[in-house]
């Protein structure tokens, strides 16, 4: 397996645009399409919040058949908690980007992502769209990319190829998300196509053993949106024999391919967290599962002090210990060893004692740092990748719509 | 039932002190001691959190027989994460401070709160424990109430005195904690002394009752630390008859007057919260049951985009909708109601269209917010009180130790 240039549009028979239409009131790119010129296995993954916004419901619906041919996403509104409205104006962006193509309504899926709760400017959209399709392009994918951000500062692009027997399998991805990012995905969307020849089925296992993995493994502040979203489209075009069955090679090692495209994906997400100045992967070992360890690991990743003390840059392991200790899980304090990078911080229910704190701040004033703590109980592992809690995050969510 | 001046010196009987011993490296007070003249019925609540702090593990097994004398408290170091060493510290302040009074080792408590991870400065606190007992006075409560504080602004000190019959009855508190604020406690000491005759099993159901209604509902920054305690000492001087019946009118009283003075150390504690500029009244109303309308008000609570719009002063009711959806609480998005102050924002699903936003302005500039959600369920309330997120929430906690 290699990584790859080009992204989504990488991948054979992928085309894409992204224009401004005019939602952001700063003139940025707000409109993205993304098209497969032969019809391809559709699966998704939706965010779990109890408010969906109408996008969601929308493409839940539309996935159920398995089959897609193209992606209309808008950023700089989120079109949730619009009612009735909402519902109607993510019809219309399905109907009209469908008409656009030729193809059926129900081969079309939508997502949105920015504020809740303002209508979404349909007039401006419905606009947009003929000139959409008209720009699709094979460079076009930058551009999908730079559309659906919101508050991110970089677009989030990758791809892979990889052989299995005569052919190559491409894969690419966009993503964009750098707030509300949480486990159960968050405000965030990401797209990914694929030119494998493989079932809906399958497709729909590989994407959600994928996700838990990935996307479902990084958290910047604890929240999760209402609009999150992770599309795969694979249309077949790379002419394997079409994957049916869960227990052939060829399945692992698309999942495994797969697992790249998303893992790259996420710690970019995390990269480009709101406000963040460091990139933290928190690493749980040795405990009796894998649930337990992601429980510990998501709630260290998750206090706001242990995220504060790493923005000061403070190897302060006592709230490491006890955001450990809150995760609901039950382990033995005597037993725990906790490391900042390499250096062994914690161990036998107290504080190392020699000279670890100057070891240490020099790993702290790293932008990447790992935090491991072992629990000394089982086999299973987990990683999560988060950020710090910065001065920026603030300022970034306290003036978010004005 | 009526305010009184005097805190918990303010009930017959108990008397405080609070020195500096060395332990802060500002010089401010750092050690203090409550004692009840006559041996008093004793109750406890302490952290849940998995990691105990050494006072914490030795005051849980003190408690267990319902009698104690004294609370000796230190501040600027939590003697938790310290191993063996921690619990023979603990053991020294009970010993020596039980020596010095003339009592009973296992009729003294112990509470520390501070930095996690650094050995107690024992030897400090040894030369500061006769001085302590020598300066024990009535008025010393706003001395001890001073010793027991370490990010908090100001003291908190509340007392109440009403009337039953003939008798009448006197409650007092302190209070610290401003940040790792979080039901089931978090770096919180409350200490409530009274003088009310009870015994330790129902003094222990009014406690826990109370702190589930007070302490149990406030949130700063959602971390539960290794250090919480609530103590309530009650020696009897009132010279009511013994409360010894669960039914009685007697108890209820009892139970609302406490009530009075745990809300009022809780809201103190809220709105002294790291970095604070909001006091926030979280208001879920019309759930099924109790417990669904209290994660769904901490989960709002928590959020923090719910925390930093609060600071920016944006009424951005989007947010506070998707925290509600994030609660793991089912409810019809369609039915709910949300209100900022008095102004409805959110129903039918979606945003009030009506010039609300003008109306709410006004609102978010106040210091006090009431954010109200009604489910439009069942019959079921709660309240949870919260701060916003701040600069100098972030200021404070990425320095801490330095």
């Amino acid at each position: 397996m290699k990584e790859i240039k080009g992204g989504i549009t990488a991948v054979r028979g992928i085309r894409a645009s992204g224009i401004s239409c005019g939602i952001k009131k700063t003139g940025k790119k707000d409109l993205a399409l993304i098209v497969s010129e032969a019809e391809a296995s559709a699966a998704g993954v939706f965010t779990e919040n109890r408010v969906k916004a109408a996008p969601v419901i929308l493409s839940q619906k539309n996935i159920k058949n398995g089959r897609a041919r193209g992606v209309i996403v808008n950023s700089g509104n989120a079109n949730a908690c619009t009612g009735n409205t909402g519902y109607r104006h993510a019809g219309e962006m399905m109907n009209l980007t469908a008409k656009s193509l030729g193809v059926s309504p129900e081969k079309i899926l939508v997502a949105s992502t920015g504020v809740i709760g303002d209508p979404l400017p349909i007039e401006k959209i419905k606009k947009g769209i003929p000139v959409l399709v008209k720009k699709l392009s094979k460079a076009g994918g930058i551009d999908a990319a730079e559309a659906i951000m919101t508050t991110d500062i970089v677009p989030k692009i990758t791809a892979v190829e990889y052989k299995y027997g005569r052919e190559s399998i491409r894969i690419g991805g966009i993503a964009k998300g750098s707030g509300m990012i949480y486990p159960r995905l968050a405000t965030m969307l990401a797209f990914i196509t694929t030119d494998i020849a493989i079932s809906p089925k399958l497709l729909n296992s590989a994407l959600k053993e994928s996700v838990d993995k990935s996307f479902n493994m990084i958290t910047v502040d604890g929240d999760t949106s209402t609009n999150d979203t992770v599309l795969v489209l694979a249309n077949g075009l790379a002419g394997n024999k079409m994957i049916a069955n869960r227990n052939s090679k060829e399945f692992a090692l698309f999942v495994e391919a797969l697992n790249h495209v998303t893992t790259a994906l996420s710690k970019m997400i995390v990269k480009d967290g709101e406000g963040a100045t460091k990139f933290v992967e928190i690493n749980v070992k040795k405990a009796k599962n894998f649930e337990d360890a992601k429980k510990i690991a998501l709630s260290i990743a998750n206090s706001n002090l242990v995220k504060t003390a790493l923005f000061g840059e403070d190897p302060n392991w006592g709230r490491v210990v006890s955001a450990a200790g809150n995760s609901g899980v039950k382990f033995d304090p005597d037993k725990i060893r906790v490391s900042i990078g390499e250096v062994v911080v914690f161990k036998n229910g107290s504080g190392v004692k020699v000279d670890w704190e100057r070891k240490v701040r020099g790993v702290m004033r790293e932008r990447d740092i790992t935090i491991t703590l072992d629990l000394g109980i089982g086999h299973e592992d987990a990683k999560v990748w988060t950020t710090d809690l910065s001065y920026d995050y603030v300022k970034i969510n306290g003036s978010y719509r004005s």
